[in-house]
Formats: structure tokens, C-alpha cells, sequence
């Protein structure tokens, strides 16, 4: 099977991995993630960020079909039991497949606000384990067991331990597809690092009395920090742009408002049996939860637009129409937390007071990440160096680039509020927005700002 | 506005123009081009290819803004009143933007297929013209009559000619941006021109007694022959990949299945009202038709796929797992046409007798383009080249390799047919594929075939 | 051994494979390629193209790697004599790297101009078969009757004649390199084909009784013709430009002059033994010939700016400050080569009358090149397409774009002049250029023309 | 005039600013840098690195005419004095294209080594300020003054001060072009950041008093965190590579060992006269300088491999063939000096008793860099950032990555010994390499060593 991808060119699955790779494209449980954005709301803001899960997951399984080829090449190293066999290479590829297969649209909003909320890897974890899907169907028709074993790999446990690292680890497969794809598709650039370097710079070592996957040498050290702060860039120009974080509570506020409505007995006459049982805090069922995608509620929102309910049509409209709020930064520093409680006292009383409801118009939104995680302890979890007769190193001690961002935490607090008022809420803030002035924007470059 | 693109990288609307785009990209019409994939089906093949209209609209307004650089620089050739004015800059911006408003999901097998089916272009007139639409609002809010112009520039009628024909001509903005994007997107990269040069390479000179845009001597050339090749090779590999071709036609039974339905009476639950005022032959209101978008028939595809009717019901599911038909290659040259009709003739008679309808599941399908069209006549259209101290020439008399390809037609015949009675089918069919022997397939290579 | 390369990225030669190359390059034959440009005199128009030998024998190296690698993946269907082994492989590859390992500088104006001039490709074998070289120890010591193998692959005889057509063929792995590398040198981009696609859709077939390395189906097309065109274009644009061509007629005039001064016994204190010996129409040495390298010829220009014959003064002067002679197009069409005479006539006559000499500042410079060249008997030679149940095709048949332009040749004459007389010679050659009128440029735009 | 570069494509100086390009690139000092290259021995470990200092004054001319495009979009808000005019551009551009004149041949080793020394930018205003050059003259025809202004400029002093803290600051024209330059030439694309929005986000500040040139807001920050660590990758894995520094180990005991031969009246027959003058203490002269090029150098090592002076025989041999110096890792911390100094005294007697002059064979290499320094004291050097209604901040203050590695310092002490004698040494040294097992090489991966 030859593919095409606008990050890697051409993507062959050929040999023998293609039966698994072909096998599992072929079931609808797999052909629905071309209806998931990798990046929900994000599009909103970068226009090109279109890019589905389906596209992501044929990514990354390109690139564990590449770092399997590597692996192949160093594991003369290890004992003949921790190298790969045919067996581990289909489980390992039929996982980088899989991995996003329990996403649904905007995921993270959808686990975060409704009661029923369940994170998507159980999704994942379920679709693959429940016989009634076609995906577990091909993967027990390629190999008995297999979606026992697939499913273990994405939990992290593996007989061989470096594999369920590569599949969901601090630089797994989905990670090394993702950053690239996003940063091409979004047309930043930022997240661009060298992956044939990258591959190539991985060998076998030992931590914590465990073989792991390691980086060789010094001259593995570029990429990889390059994959770090590539993704610091990612976090702080697009997953956490103030754009995407307002439309994000619209959506927010589209959801909290149809669940008032489910659970009052007004519910639109349109909506999805997953989201209908989840806010009544019902389980909802596997066949349910797979029927929703992008389309599906992009189609509800239109329909939701024309609804009797003020608030549920208002949110809807603004969506579609692309209407968001506005962020205001917060400051930072001793005494945040009551200063941030206090601005959004006084933004939700002029909220209020312009007859919206507060609860769905504002909101304390706080962005954060860690650049570069580190575990500290024992384990073989995290990223090691290995330089020739030197002893096993954290990639933290390794490198100097990491080494000072090791551990260390970005935060961006702001203060989401409707846009027609934001005049009158930096007005009313006074000086509690300090050390901005007042009226203080973020950025002065709006980049992404369609308006 | 600063913008970030997958294919222009930074794009930047300053300065006057900034408004219009501004303005425009703030209304409902143009914000709905996010919901309109600009290759329809095409991503059943090419994952990538999941970018929309609305990102298009961007790429082709950023090239005018750039090409309005470049006749800036050799417009002092020109008399004043055929030099741009700030007027003349603000309809072309405005054209480029808004030259696909009116496309609707699938729009070529919509036209086709519902009675009621109008080109997409008329559509696009309507919202600039109609004074109900936000865009029409936003184009008198910026500058009095500009709806009117702005409409008939993508009419190819405007004071300035080679304006109109920057818009809407052999080598526009439309096809300047689609071809970058589309080869870009779905990754296959055959339509990367160099955009730099081509654009620095524009010139005036005058043909038929009228100012046109020329390419400015030899060196202006490989830029537009590589154009017009990776045209060629973007219809032969991706427009007309067989594969798409067979999604298309699956898509034309739903179509064609609705509107029986509709018409007898037994239209399915979920019919956007565009589709059934079409369906039933009547007109169909421009906020009905605006309503339309991918979203929303992926959603009905969704509904459909669980309707009472098992014709229906079973196109929207393959179309939504990806079951798609097979096409077999047909034979060119003398008598094709009755050998075509015979093969699907041959087609027709195994699939009723396995039950099925022939006339929604076979179809002779011929897709043709001329890579290299131009006009033979005495008119300013089409592409000229200016050498110094020779008269103006057209492209094909300049370039020897477009001399070559000139007005040259390339089809594709090909039968389509149900994947599960493809055997049979080729069995029935004995010598009417000759020269291919029976079981022919069009190629080996089966690039972006995800079954 | 890994490299890293500004055309292919990361280039590791490993395994078996790596004995051979990194054995070669650590021979003084070798290292020398790196003082040899790949393109002459085009750096003086193209500023960027300083790429040397050494980097493009490295690149059609990695190319032969991933070449040999895509054989092993189709060779199951050869009989097992066909297919390739160790020796084979380790052949080829060295093959590869010292394909062009006889080159001096200016290599064409070399050979041409010095009575002694042997065509660099037997420099290529004497260096390799000749039991003084390190290249030849290195061969001999890699395996017995290696010099001869090599040697005998570069000459086109080899036991695996597919082979001998990738090292040297219509489209062999020089050519897919130096097409990659000097269109990213240069910065104009017109050979950037894609080489992944190419590589993959190799197949075998039988042509003309004997084993080919074919294009598979249709989705081969698209690289190949991207190749020939972007060779085609590179001629145009690059290779041929009229700069260019005037240097090289300075270094023709330098490398005359100096040959009549060593004739006659004034020769300048520093002339290369080579140049010396093939002046006198002696028998140059191995040895002479291998210290020739552009370091050298420059150093020498130096030297000879400041001799005392005027006429080698002034040329070795001008080539060094880039003072470059101008070039006039000639007509083309019935009667060319007699108003080609006349022209040249004219010119001379007034470059004598200035008091120069006019053998060494006029010339007629006929540059041409076919675009697609195609073999017409039944020889395996040539390029082959494979369609499945199809006979085996010429490229040129199967390929649309590429029999369009088979076989046709372009031609670009010039009359090239000093620059200080050309004002006097348009004048003079009155309507001897016609059609381009009196003072007609060849092009408008001055690309890469730094003066 | 128009241009092709491999790393900004088309290059197009046009208008007025042409004027001034193309009159300097005509100049004989100016087209003498085609002979010099940019990294030195680099492209003895890095094949592609062979881009001259010619081309990257173009690039750096091609950044400063980007530069001054954008300080137009923004200088509205200076004083009428404070902006650009026809001057300033001419001067600024002219300053750009001239900023490496004066740079030889492996400038730091030449500067370094002979007594009569002069450092390169010493040479650069000499070149432009003395009246029997080209440039001068071209420079004076251009505007009366310009030569003086010109080399203010370069010298930091001018009545812009941005504008000369552009030419030569902490993220001048230069760097910005080099960075991209070498990162693309040597293939490791660690330094490629992207130019076109870094150069979008500057805007004017005020700092100190001064107008300064700042980055305009958070969104400006990821392009010029990504040029500081892009610079030191570049020294870590390039400019600071092991076999480049034992390159110029080479040229360095050339240097001295033919400084020794002219001095006692032994000089080889070919010894340059900027050389023979410097190594004599002698004021070297413009002309004699500028005639030392990389050809020049090139063509001595190969007269003088052939010299009767053993020790500059075989060093001569050795560049041109490729045999470089091995390098050993030293250990850091406390003691260091001592213990560097322990080693190299072990490896001196070694070297000595097999017969080699231990001073031109052994060398204690300390590389370092300062990934990114910042002015601490209240001037306006340095860079600065811009949030709008917060004062300006050093880039230090606003960039959390930066923050981190301010100041801070990278070093790598080696030990460069023969490589035929490395064995001998390693064991001789004991555990004085320590904390790295003796016999440790710096990195696994041989990265570029091609041998």
C-alpha cells in the first residue's frame, strides 16, 4: 500500500506489515477518525489546521514503521528475547494506528464538561477490546490475542517495556507525527525538527535495569531538543492561542447550556444520543459515543442556531459565524488567585448587568505546560543520552539546552469575556489587570485574528 | 491582519487592503467557506487533502495582493487610466477573496445532478449582489457600487481588462493558489511551481489592441510551463484518480436515489430544504442553498445510512466507510463508443442480476482535460509573451514544450462497477477491455487506494 | 558512516556497503573531486552553484544506495543469476562514487581546446585501472579484480546489464543527482523532481530479450517526466546561459593564447605540467593530469593577469574580475549557417579594427541540447514503461508529455563579442540579426547577469 | 538586477538601491570573495560547505534591503530625522554587501598566527576607505562621502544608530543571512529560523534614550529563540566540530612552520607576499593582501607538499589528502588547567619520541561560545522587546527559553594529537581523561569524519 501525506511524501506499508495496516484501515471505526480534526477548534483561528486524526494516525504509523527499521538495525545489542519478532512489530504498528481511535470531536471539552464524561483513551481502549467492532474483529481475524496485546501496548504494558514507551511515552510516535503535522499545517514552522536525524540517533541502552530506547551520543542531542522547545512553541503560539481558547468556551458554553436543556426536559429537537445520555449522567453506549464526529456537530450547531433558547442559539451563531469572545491577560505573581477571582467578580456583574448569563460568558481560563518533563526517580520512563564509555544520562543531564529548562512551568492566566463588552470590563477592572495597564492586549500582532 | 498559511507561510493584509479582507472574512457567507472542502471527495484518497475553500480564498487573495505589487512596478508603461487606483486594488482584492462564495459541498455533482442545479458561479453572483447577505453590506459599507463591481470583475467584465482576466483566466489567482495548495495538501507536489517568479515576471504589453499581462521574456517561462504540466499532472494523478472517480459516482446515486425518493413522497427524515426544492424541481432560495455545506451532508449521509430505504441506506454507509467501487479501464480509438456502451451494457445485465440497480451502480465514466488550452482567435485572451524588439506572442508560439502540448486532449474511459462483482464483471466482459487483457487494472502502483 | 547533505539530508552509508565507500574516500584521488566545481564557470552567473565533484559523487553514491535497495525489493521476480549480490552491489557502489573521478576543471574546454585533450571518462579508467593509484589499491584491496569490474561497469559491460545502464543511462544515478543538486545550488529549482517517488516505482522487465529496470504503470510517469522537463529547463536557464557561455569563451581564448606562448617558447613562469605537456601535443602524465584542479587553474589565472604578453594578461585579468565578453542570438532557419558567417565577419573585422585579436573575442556559439532523447531499435538500452497485461513500452509511448517532444532538438546560436565593442558591432551587422531588430537582447531579464 | 540564491530564491535588487549593488558587485575586490569561502575547512567535514563569502554578501545585502522595507512599514512613528532616506538606504545597503571585504583566506588562523596579523574587519575599512580601490571609487561616484559613511556604518558609528547596530549587532544582517546559509550548505538544517516573520515583528522602541529596533510582542519571540539556538547548534555540531578543528590544527602548524622557513631564509620557491611579509614582521600591503584567496592557498599546499622541509611537506600533504589529527575529550571542572596541561605534556614526550615536533603536532583546543550574551548595563545594544502598554525589555527578560541559557557558557577542551599516535597516547594518558573511560571518543556518530 503507497500512500501520500503532506508531512512525509510518500508513506509505503509494504511486507508484511501492510496486511495489518490495510486490515485496519478498511474498518469504519478507523475511517471515522476522517472526521475527527487532530486539532478541534483550532482551525478557527489557523486556517489550514484541517488536518483529521486519520491523516495523524497514518503518520505515526509511519514513523513507528521507520523507528521499528532502526530498532532492527541496533537490537543485535540486546538478548534474543527483548528483540522484535513479527508479532511485536504487528502490534506495535496496529497500535500506532489505533492510538487516537477513541477521540472524539474536541475531545478535551467533551471529557471536561459533560457529567458522563469519559477520558478517550478508555474510547480507545473500548473499541478496540469490544467484539462487536470491526476493528477488534480484523485485529483477532490477523492474529489471536492481538487486540488483548494492542490494547496493552497503549496502556503502557508490553512484554517488551522500550515498545510501550515508543507508543506513548515522553517522544512517542504520536508525539513525533503530531508536532510535525500541526506546524506544517498550521504554516508556523515552529514545531519542524530533523526526524531522520532524530531515528537515526536512537540505540539500546540500560536504565534502572531495564533496556531502553536511548539517544547515541552528542549528535543526537539537536533534534531532540529541537522536538522540546518546538513543542514549547506549538503550546504557546497555537494549542494555547487566546483565539482557540475563546472559542473553546463558546463550545464550552454551547454544551453546559444543552445540558440545562436535556436535564429540563427542552432539549432541541436535534440531539445526538451521546450527548443526550451523557447529560443526564447516563452511560453512554460504544455505538453512540463512535456516531459522533466533527460533521455531526458542526450540523447540530447550525440547527441549534435556530433554536427557541436564547442562550443555546446565541452560542451556536457565534460558532458558526466565528464570533468569540475576548481574553484579557490576568497578571501573575503573589496574591494571583484572589486577584483573578476578583477581576472575575467584576466582569461577571457587568455580564450580568448586559442581561448574559456570567456563568457562560466568563471565565478564569489558565493555560499552562511544562516545556520539558523530567522524571526524577528510579524508573526507566523519560529520555536517556548514551555517550560511549560514560554511564547512562536523563536527556535533562545531557543536554544543555534542556537541562535549564528542565521542570520549569509556563502559564498563561487570562480572563475570557464577550467581546461587545470588553470596553466596559477593562473600564470596570481598574487596576486589577496590573502590571498591564489597563486595556492592555496580549499581543500586538494578531496573528490568526481573522477579526 | 496577519495570517499563517500551510502554503504561503506568512500572509499579511496591511495597509489599506487590510479592510476589505478584514471586513469580508468578518461575514457569515465567507466564514461558511471553513465548512466547504475545496476538493470535495478527494480526501477518501489523498488523507491530506481536507482543505477548505475558506483557506483557498486566503492563498488566491494573498497571490492578487502580491500580483498587485508587481503590475505596480510596470504599470508606468501604461496611460493613467489603465494604471490601478485604490478603487481598482479593493475589487480585485475583494474578487480574489470572494471568486468561490457560491460552492456548495460537491459542487460539480451537484450542479449536475438536481434538476433544480445552477452553477456555483451563479451563486457566487447572487450573495455579492443580494442586499440581504452580509457580504453584499460589507461591499457597499467599504465603497458604494463595489458589489456590482467586485461581481462583474468575476464576470470578466471590467474597466480594466487585464484585471478581469487576473481573476478569471487561463493562469488567475484561482489556479495560481489551487494548484500550490492541492499539490501540497495531498502530498503529492506536482503542481509546485515557483510562484516568486512567475509573478516577478509579469509585464504589460499589448495584444488585439488591448493591455494584457504578459510574461516578460524568456527567462518567465519554465515558471508557466511548469504550471500548466503539474496542471496535467495533478488532473491525471489526483482529479481524476480512479478512486475519486468512484466515490463521485457513489455519491450521484445518493443524489439521484434522494430525489426519487423526495419525489415519491417518501423523502427520508433528515432532507436539507435546499436539496428537496431541487429534488422536486423548484427553486431553491439562496439561504437554503447557503445552509448546505460538507458538514452537513457528511451528517445526513450519517442519518441516511440508517433510513428504511436500502438503496439509499446503503450508499450513505459505503460512503462513509469507505466502500467504494472499482473502475475498469475502457479501450480508446476507433469504435470506442460502441464498445464502451457494450461493456456497460455486459455491466448492467450482472449487476440486476445480482440484484442491484445498474443504473446507480455502473457508469461509464470519461474524465478529460486539455493541459494546454489557448485561444486561436484575434482577442486579448489567454497568455502572452513579451520578448524585447519582437512582436507580442502567445505562450504556445514561445515555449516549445506548451508548443508541443497545445490544445492536445488526454481522457481516461473507464467503467465503473461494484467492488464485489468486479471478478464477474471482468469475467462477462472477455475481450471489450482489449487491448487490455481482461482483469486489467489501470495501475499497478496503488498510491492513495486505502483498501 | 554518516554524512549530512545539503540536496539529500542525512546520508549514512552503513553496513557492508560503508567498507567500500569509506575505503575510496580515504584516497587522495578522491579528496581531490573536492577541488573540482561540478559547474565550471556557472558559479560566475549562478553565485551559489560552488558545489564540487567530491559532493555530487557522495550524492549519486546515496542515490546507487537506494537505488540497489529498491532492486533487492523487486529482484524476486529475476532468475536468481540476474539477481544482485554482495560483489555486485559493492560494485556498483563504488561505481557510483568514482564515476567522475577523471574530471579536471573546465573539463569541456579542456578536452576540447589542447591538442592533447582526452575525454575525462578515460582519465576516469586510467585512474582506476593504473596499480599507482590509492583508488586502485583501495579497489584491489576491497576485492580482487575490482579495478577491472568498476571500470568495466563505467564502460557499460557488466554481467547484470541493468546495472551498467544505472551507472551510466538515460537516467542514471550521475544525472539523478546532479539534476537534485544543481537546481538547488543554482536557486532556480527547475530539477527538483521527485526522487522517492521515482526510486519506488522501479520494477523489472524485459525488453528486447534481456532484463530492464522499468517505470511501473502510470504513477511512475510524473517523476520521470519532471526529470527530463526539469532537464530540459535546466539546459535553458542554466547550462546554456549566455554568461556562462561568454566566461567559458574567455577561458577558451586563455587556454589558446597559452598554448600558442608554450609553442613558442614564452611561456609563462607558471604552467601545470599538464597544460604544458598537452600544448606541445605530449603525452600528458597521470600524475600532471590528477594535480590540475580549480585551485589550481585560479591560482594560475593570478599569476598570468600579470604577465607580460598583453593578449593572456587581459583575458586571465577579465575572468578573474568577472569582466565577461556579451552575447548577440543569431537567426535561425533557412540559410543560418551563411548569415551566421557573415555575422561573425562583421565582428571580426571591427574587433580587429580595435586591435584585437579577433580569433580569440569573436565566436559563434551554438548551444543545443535535446530534451528527450529516445533509442529507436530493438536494443534494451533507453527507458521502459510496464503496465500490467500490457506488452512492455518505450517511455516515450507511454508518456503523453515526453512523445510530444521525442527526439526534438533546441538550438541557441549566439555570436559571441567583447563587451566594449558591442554598441559597434549591432551597428555594424545592420540587419544580419534580423528578426530580432538592431540591439535586440536575448532576454529582458537579467538573471544571475552580475554586471 | 535579478538573482538566483540557494536560500532566499530570487533575489531582485531593483529601483534605486540597484544603483549601488550592481556598481559594487562590478568591482575586483568585491568579485574576489567568490574565491573565498565562507566556513573555511568546514567543507572537509561537511562535503556541501562550499559557499563563498560572495554569495552570502549577497544574501546578507538581500536581508538588509528586507530590513529596510519593514523599518519603512514602520518608522511613521519615529522623528522626521530618526527615518530612513535615500542616503541612509544607499549607505545601509552598500554596508551590508561590503561587511566581509577585508576577510582572507581561513581568516581566524591567518589573524591568529603570523605576527603581522591585522584583524579582518582592519582590512574591510582599509579596502573601502583607500583610495586606489574599485570599491572606494565606486563608492564616491555613487555620492561624494559614501566611502567615510559607509565604514562608519561598519565601524557602529552613524547618525541612525539602529542602523548600524543592524550591520553589525546582536542579530545583525550578517548573522541572520550566515545562519541560514551554512545551516542549508552543510545539509544539518539546524540554524534554518524563519526570516520572513522575524523580520515582520520588528518595530521601533525606545530604550536607554535611543531608538532601538525591537521585536514587537510575544509572537515575535519564537523566530528569534529559534536563531540563538539555532546558532548554537551550529557551533556545537558544526562550526565547533572535532575534524574541523583538527583541520585547522593542519593549516595553523603550516603557517608556523613556513613562517619558521621564511624567516631563516629557507622559504619555498612560492610563498605569497602578504605571507612571506607578515611572517617577516613586516607591514603587509592592501594589495598583497587581496591577493591571498583560497585558490592562492590552495594551489601553495600543493607546491608545498612537493618542499624539500619535511614537517611543512607532509602538513601540506596531509590537508590536501585528508589525514587529519585525531582529537581527545578533556575533562572540565576543578583542576582543569592542571590536568589539560598534564595531558598535554604526556602527549608532547609521545609525539617527540616518535620523531615529531611535539609543538606542531599537539594542541590543547578549548572551543566555547556564549549561546546568548546580553548586554547588562543601560546602553541600547543588545535586543529588545516590545509589549504594548509594558516598558520594553531585554529579550532576556521576555523570552522564558532565553532567560534560561543568558550568559551562559559552552565549552569543549580537546586534546588534537596525530592520529597515527592516538593509540599510544590514550594508553599514555591514563586516567587523566577522566570522568571518560580512556580510549573514549567524543560522540559515536562520526557525523561528516569521512574517514
Amino acid at each position: 500500500m503507497l500512500l501520500r501525506d503532506a508531512v512525509h511524501g510518500l508513506v509505503a506499508f509494504e511486507g508484511d506489515v501492510e496486511r495489518v495496516v490495510a486490515r485496519l484501515l478498511a474498518t469504519r471505526e478507523v475511517q471515522r477518525l476522517r472526521r475527527v480534526r487532530q486539532l478541534g477548534l483550532t482551525a478557527l483561528v489557523f486556517p489550514g489546521a484541517e488536518h483529521t486524526r486519520f491523516a495523524h494516525a497514518i503518520g505515526a504509523t509511519h514513523v513507528m514503521v521507520r523507528l521499528l527499521a532502526r530498532v532492527r538495525q541496533v537490537e543485535g545489542a540486546l538478548d534474543v528475547a527483548e528483540r522484535l519478532d513479527d508479532e511485536a512489530e504487528r502490534d506495535a504498528v496496529a497500535a500506532a494506528l489505533l492510538h487516537d481511535l477513541g477521540h472524539g470531536p474536541f475531545s478535551h471539552l467533551f471529557e471536561e464538561l459533560l457529567p458522563g464524561g469519559v477520558a478517550h483513551e478508555s474510547w480507545t481502549y473500548r473499541v478496540i477490546e469490544d467484539d462487536a467492532t470491526e476493528v477488534h474483529r480484523a485485529l483477532e481475524g490477523l492474529s489471536k490475542g492481538m487486540a488483548g496485546r494492542v490494547a496493552g501496548l497503549l496502556r503502557g504494558r508490553y512484554r517488551l517495556g522500550y515498545l510501550a514507551r515508543a507508543v506513548a511515552g515522553a517522544l512517542d510516535v504520536d508525539r513525533a507525527d503530531y508536532l510535525l503535522r500541526d506546524s506544517q499545517m498550521t504554516g508556523v514552522g515552529y514545531g519542524l525538527y530533523d526526524l531522520d536525524w532524530l531515528l537515526r540517533s536512537f540505540t539500546f541502552g540500560e536504565a534502572a535495569g531495564q533496556t531502553v530506547l536511548a539517544v547515541e551520543g552528542r549528535k543526537g542531542l539537536p533534534p531532540i531538543e529541537a522536538f522540546f522547545l518546538g513543542r514549547h512553541n506549538m503550546y504557546q503560539q497555537v494549542y494555547h492561542h487566546k483565539a482557540t481558547r475563546g472559542a473553546e468556551a463558546v463550545v464550552r458554553g454551547i454544551f453546559t447550556r444543552l445540558g440545562e436543556l436535556v436535564r429540563d426536559g427542552r432539549a432541541p429537537e436535534r440531539v445526538p444520543l451521546a450527548l443526550a445520555a451523557a447529560a443526564r449522567g447516563e452511560t453512554v453506549s460504544l455505538g453512540d459515543y463512535l456516531r459522533l464526529d466533527d460533521a455531526e456537530l458542526w450540523s447540530c450547531f447550525a440547527s441549534w442556531a435556530d433554536e427557541s433558547d436564547a442562550e443555546l442559539a446565541s452560542l451556536a451563531d457565534a460558532i458558526r459565524a466565528r464570533r468569540l469572545p475576548k481574553t484579557l491577560p490576568l497578571p501573575q505573581g503573589a496574591g494571583e488567585r484572589e486577584r483573578w477571582k476578583a477581576a472575575e467578580g467584576v466582569a461577571r456583574r457587568i455580564v450580568r448587568e448586559a442581561g448574559l448569563r456570567d456563568d457562560l460568558h466568563v471565565r478564569v481560563d489558565v493555560a499552562e505546560t511544562v516545556p520539558y518533563e523530567e522524571p526524577v526517580g528510579p524508573g526507566p520512563e523519560g529520555l536517556w543520552v548514551v555517550i560511549r564509555h560514560r554511564p547512562i544520562q536523563r536527556l535533562g543531564d545531557a543536554s544543555f539546552v534542556l537541562r535549564q529548562l528542565r521542570g520549569k512551568r509556563v502559564r498563561r492566566p487570562r480572563l475570557v469575556v464577550p467581546a461587545a463588552l470588553r470596553g466596559d470590563i477593562v473600564r470596570g477592572l481598574g487596576g486589577l489587570l496590573d502590571p498591564c495597564e489597563p486595556g492592555a492586549d496580549e499581543d500586538l500582532l494578531v496573528e490568526g485574528d481573522l477579526r
